[in-house]
């Protein structure tokens, strides 16, 4: 088995300005693909310790993969300490600096002279696409072992480990056997509901490994069962999985990760259906959720975010006596926005949030984090609006989430009667 | 200078399964106290493993700091590899076990034989009280470090910081002078472009650390210069930030680590104006990020997503004659689209975007990554509609944050010379 070490580089990863999150993604990637990880190394941002760090790791293992440290700045060394450690001057790449050029001058910007950093290479690496930033990562060979330089940005990072990793890896043939995973991804369920369901589901092969993980109001529970593949593990699994499928039922949005939003628009898309928003609370967040998913735009008509009452009003024709009798946050007023968005975009089905998400903005029977969301449909056969009451708890920021989701996730279940 | 390193240890750590939040928790409370982390390691659960870490860490610096495998399970092996690194034998402590046993009684709960395990620690070690759970940690000597032990569970891990290991710091005098901190948090300027400013700004007293660090479009940067206090070089860095104020002018968004959007929401409260935004590409990102904002209701009155044509003149009244000469994605739209916003909001500023974020969408001459923003006010001495053309690099997700940060950008720049 391929034994690999992670190092995180980065000051800002030593003195807490920053949680490091790209060690678990690679922890994760490299999980999946059968190779183990033995240690994981946050370092500082001093050339020396870096170089250190990383002949340290390539004489424990087969794969060291660093990330940071690959920007434009002085305090950017990964490039030089990897070349200490191997020994390697830099190389310029003119090539790679055509294609930065390329890049700036795009957003109509001239290169500054600190980027024709990004592109020097300890002489013999090879070069590792970035299709999300300017600096590219690198491979070099260090002994027996290999390291493979990856920019800390998580983004540019999650690209490569897709792309230009991925497929480095499965080149060299440095993958194993993967252990056998099963994914579900729940919506509306709560950890310690899914944890209760999952511990009464019935019996565990030996080895199973679970990992669950809450991620923005929805969970990614993975059922991992390491190799050798052998028949009883395998059948007790093939039994759990089943048991879940019953368990979990309509809280499962999918079974390959597929998150809430993107089974909500492809769903959508399927059925030849479109969508408006409303949103009070939520202030654009259902909106912003929507349109990340790339083809949204074949659904999602309108959103409307009515902050305040006048534009509840103005733009949902909610009536003001409405809101004088119940307040904005009410099913009255959430059913009249819902209502309203239907009416006004001519979309088949509109979602409509209003809460109170604080710190302020309290009243008596409105506690902070009282959120209304409501449902409307055209089709005669959706009948009336609908509309639900939720308390959710923490931060403003995650109560904001969370209403967000549970707006989708109320659409989401509704619509999995229809055909499509 | 006292010097650490952590260790956190735990098979959960390496997998994937877990992210690791006690690594930063940890740093952040030694850097308020004056001590620098240079090390953070993460390593599985194995005996000789931990003892060679925390040996290989003991050599290094004077503090190491280890969390989890502390617990009742024979995979918990912290004490166990402590006892060997320091050559030590384990003793049982029988007044630390009578505590376990009346934290099980007052549950109405019988003690496990496996818990007769916490009671154990390294020969001549002082035990460090846990308030929140079962196991307690502990300190020893190792070489001329000092290595301290505590539980992985992050709510026994806080009590321990907060009480226990914070009072055994401050007793054996191991917290420093804190350093100095100068703090510019920057918006619309690369990080390269920063970089070059930054180089140019004149001389750096010895010793300072440069932390920069790029957050969704926006950078913090940090001047740091420890202890201790000196005259000339405290001066010299008075200096420094002297120029770089002017260098980076108005790209300061704030000196404290106020964000881009919180900054703009207080100036538009304290000027007293208000703002709605008619969103295509940022699909509602900006709401989002403005109602982020505590008290953003003060000045938001209504964000309209108008991701398809229909609603562009639906409600922002933008004519069908400007979409079907230019198409959405052009100046004359976004202007029309901020316009609309004004005149229909009453809104005191309008902000408007209109982009093509990918991966399909491009025309000729109307590249992926193309969006243009518009900023519209009402006051006389405000001028015509503005617009801004711009090319947005890396994924459709990120694109997105750079718009959206963008249109914000553009706000708080117009809003600089306003007195409020």
């Amino acid at each position: 088995m391929i034994l690999a070490e992670i190092v995180t580089v980065g000051d800002e990863l030593l003195d807490g300005r920053v949680l490091d999150t790209n060690a678990r993604k690679i922890a994760l990637f490299l999980a999946d693909r059968g190779i183990q990880v033995a240690r994981h190394l946050s370092i500082g941002d001093r050339e020396g310790e870096i170089a250190r760090a990383i002949l340290e790791a390539a004489g424990r293992c087969d794969l060291v993969i660093t990330t940071g440290g690959l920007g434009p700045t002085e305090d950017d060394r990964t490039r030089h300490a990897v070349a200490a450690a191997t020994g390697a001057d830099l190389a310029f790449h003119e090539d790679v600096f055509a294609r930065i050029e390329a890049l700036f001058r795009a957003r109509g910007m001239p290169v500054p002279a600190s980027n024709r950093l990004q592109a020097l290479f300890p002489a013999g690496a090879e070069v590792l696409e970035n299709g999300a930033g300017s600096a590219p990562g690198f491979a070099v060979r260090l002994g027996r072992a290999r390291v493979l330089s990856a920019p800390g940005v998580p983004s540019e990072l999650d690209w490569m480990l897709r792309e230009s990793i991925d497929r480095w890896i499965r080149e060299r043939g440095l993958d194993g056997e993967a252990p056998r995973i099963e994914r579900f991804r729940l919506s509306g369920l709560s950890e310690s509901a899914m944890q209760d369901l999952l511990d009464g589901a019935g019996q565990r092969p030996a080895g199973l490994v679970v990992r669950d993980r809450v991620d923005a109001g929805e969970i990614d529970l993975e059922l991992v069962l390491p190799p050798p593949r052998d028949a009883s593990r395998w059948a007790m699994l093939d039994g759990l999985v089943k048991a879940l499928e019953g368990e979990f039922g309509e809280s499962i949005v999918s079974r390959d990760g597929t998150t809430l939003v993107e089974a909500l628009v492809r769903k959508l898309v399927a059925l030849g259906r479109t969508l408006s928003v409303a949103e009070s609370c939520t202030g654009g967040l259902i909106g912003h959720l929507i349109t990340e998913v790339p083809g949204a735009s074949a659904v999602f008509v309108e959103g409307t975010v009515a902050y305040s009452n006048p534009a509840k009003v103005r733009s949902l024709g909610v009536p003001e006596e409405l809101l004088a009798a119940h307040g904005a946050v009410s099913e009255e007023v959430v059913k009249a926005m819902a209502r309203g968005a239907l009416e006004r975009t001519g979309s088949d089905f509109a979602l409509a949030t209003s809460g109170i998400l604080g710190p302020g903005g309290a009243t008596p029977g409105k506690p902070v984090g009282l959120v209304w969301t409501a449902l409307a449909g055209r089709e005669p056969g959706f009948g009336p609006v609908r509309a639900w009451r939720r308390e959710f708890p923490g931060p403003r920021s995650a109560k904001k989430v969370f209403a967000a989701k549970h707006a989708l996730d109320r659409l989401r279940r509704a619509l999995l009667a229809a055909r499509g």
